[in-house]
């Protein structure tokens, strides 16, 4: 299973790809970051996002996209440029009909030190272990979306199980509808 | 001036094109919505969201895109699907080389009614006389639309003045690069 993973950002969205299933070692397929310009227009940075990702994409061609779950409550002064940046990586994956899947920080930080509240240092230090690096990536969003790609990896299997579930539930189900909010 | 605006959502996009020059009467050209189903992925949702909008730029070929400025501290559970979808729509404006301009919920009512605090009810109302309608388009999202493309053709001359002010004083200041955060 090949997985591109994305630490979404305007300014530096981090990218991972990594190969492997759970239970055997893992291997690093590439990583870096796609860089927009401060000075440029909201608009043009998004194209220049979406450029990047595609020749990943391309590249690399992932059998699935693993993107950092973003939560308005953090971050309010960057969170705009997240979300943004984080609905662009979702779009491409999900245009060439890639599963695209959300994992929170914690749960990515919790996949690979075991810690949910693991910091930056101690992150890049497991990614650099589990894929056998000579050095942690830099930056620390490439860092972030290697972990990411992992914890994908390794988390896939039991929400695949989950979803499937979740299908035959809904399908066992009568068909009433209950009013639901905007999600 | 061909002015396409959008009110977006993930839920309802609002869509109106509005054909005018500032100080003559105005011309609604098309109104709609782009609706997702609350049941799919986001990023199913959000190429749903970037095929209607093509579609919509394809057929009405504006000049220029108005977008509703989202703000991180209003509706933090609604925020991050309004903040997906603008992105959406600024990505496929830009991409085409279409100028995007940002307009904040209270710009556009006050251009169109006077009143930064108007209600939706009285901006539809205006909407309704400025563009000699019948009724108030509906949903509210379709209305609003609308009003930012009015808002954009009453105010593009002013931004287009501001920013070339702008450049020019860019232009002249000396080439010093001072620290700045992430936009």
């Amino acid at each position: 299973m090949r997985v591109l993973g994305v630490d979404p950002g305007l300014t530096r969205c981090g990218i991972g790809v990594v190969e492997g299933v759970p239970g055997r070692p893992l291997r690093m397929a590439g990583v870096g970051v796609v860089r927009t310009s401060a000075d440029a227009e909201t608009a043009e940075r998004l194209v220049v996002v979406e450029r990047g990702i595609e020749e990943w994409l391309e590249e690399h061609r992932p059998d699935a996209v693993a993107v950092e779950r973003v939560f308005s409550q953090h971050n309010v002064r960057t969170v705009m440029g997240t979300a943004q940046a984080s609905a662009v990586a979702m779009l491409c994956a999900a245009r060439r009909g890639l599963p695209v899947a959300l994992h929170t920080p914690s749960e990515v930080k919790a996949a690979v030190t075991g810690s949910g509240r693991a910091g930056k240092e101690q992150v890049g230090a497991m990614v650099t272990r589990l894929l056998r690096l000579d050095a942690p990536p830099k930056p620390a969003d490439a860092a972030d979306a290697l972990a990411l790609a992992i914890c994908h990896i390794w988390r896939a299997p039991a929400q695949h199980r989950l979803q499937q579930a979740r299908l035959r539930a809904r399908a066992a189900a009568p068909a009433v509808r209950t009013p639901r909010g905007t999600r």
